[in-house]
């Protein structure tokens, strides 16, 4: 036995579970042999429910949130506010202010924010298309709820410069999630309370 | 939105992964859509390599370790030494008692060890198929290296109790494993010391 695993299936089993983010090889000989005590059809719809995530979930043409179809249930709802919207890094922080109930209105999912040092820039995001939507009409407010460190501060400064002349009023989350903390860890009173509290968007605030 | 999920895909390929032990829904959320910034192929082989291992897999028809064919590796090579029996409580102790290159002999992993609270008793194991093996005639030594818990101790005297009369020595790995550690996270000098200074099998050792 030349090789560590006792057969080659193992071993790829093992290859593409340690391929997972914080997925060690111990850990993913675990997760497959974990696995291998499942019945056959608990795993074969295991692996159906990844694959036909990947293949099939669609991203909302207007606000770019992850959804079934070409418009996701958010923007197609008539009950939503559609003269606002609110712009996130990632749909997990959709789900996030989701969660609190405070907010009525459209999201625009930016799919990362401008980050120099990842080589992430403007051009990476769905920057041009918020501003398209924008320009299009019928947008009184846009509200930032991104993250609030050097990154986030510089996608909200960018995207205001974009819309500099555009007849909408920018707003910002209320910061009473405590500075450089990710936006998808704050507890849902808070994240609530920042919404409601939302201020007028400042380009120099200090 | 009734659902925290944008996505039925999401919430589908969301419990799926959180059903892995150790992965609640925030894990399993981040790791499907880290899934979904892979490429589809990278997806698919992902997918694949567990269905794979889970319908093809085979155990091993002598020693009961995973195989990709009806005989093991171990069991196939006719450099080990078939006078030799190993057992173990499963496939990882196999891989453990190999990275010692300490032993030359064969294996029998028994899938478990005798647990009256887990409701596991010597009907569930490869018992039977171990005494078989002996019975059978051409193995001289039986090498106890089961977890040095009431457990194990159990599951040895058991299994030496339905050997008695057989011509065949009895022996357990040497503890220097510290008591009450499990056998896969010894380091390798500890377990493979454990096997080379293996003492007779003693029923009343207090």
């Amino acid at each position: 036995m030349t090789n560590q695993f006792p057969s080659q299936l193992l071993e790829n089993a093992v290859q593409a579970l340690s391929g997972l983010p914080g997925v060690g090889r111990k850990t993913a000989l675990r997760l497959a042999l974990f696995l291998l005590r499942q019945d056959e059809a608990h795993v074969h719809s295991f692996a159906e429910a990844i694959v036909n995530f990947k293949d099939q979930v669609k991203f909302c043409r207007h606000c770019h949130n992850l959804s079934d179809s070409d418009e996701c249930d958010i923007c197609s709802n008539p009950l939503r506010d559609a003269s606002t919207i609110c712009v996130v890094e990632n749909v997990q922080d959709v789900m996030a202010v989701e969660q609190t109930r405070q907010y009525r209105g459209l999201y625009h999912v930016l799919g990362g924010i401008i980050s120099p040092i990842d080589g992430i820039g403007p051009k990476d995001l769905e920057i041009d298309s918020l501003v398209e939507r924008v320009r299009a009409g019928g947008v009184s407010e846009v509200i930032f709820a991104l993250s609030t460190t050097m990154e986030g501060d510089t996608t909200s400064f960018y995207i205001s410069r974009r819309l500099e002349g555009l007849p909408v009023k920018l707003t910002a989350i209320a910061r009473g999630v405590s500075v450089g903390d990710e936006l998808e860890y704050a507890d849902e009173l808070t994240l609530g309370r920042s919404i409601v509290n939302r201020v007028a968007f400042n380009i120099n605030p200090h």
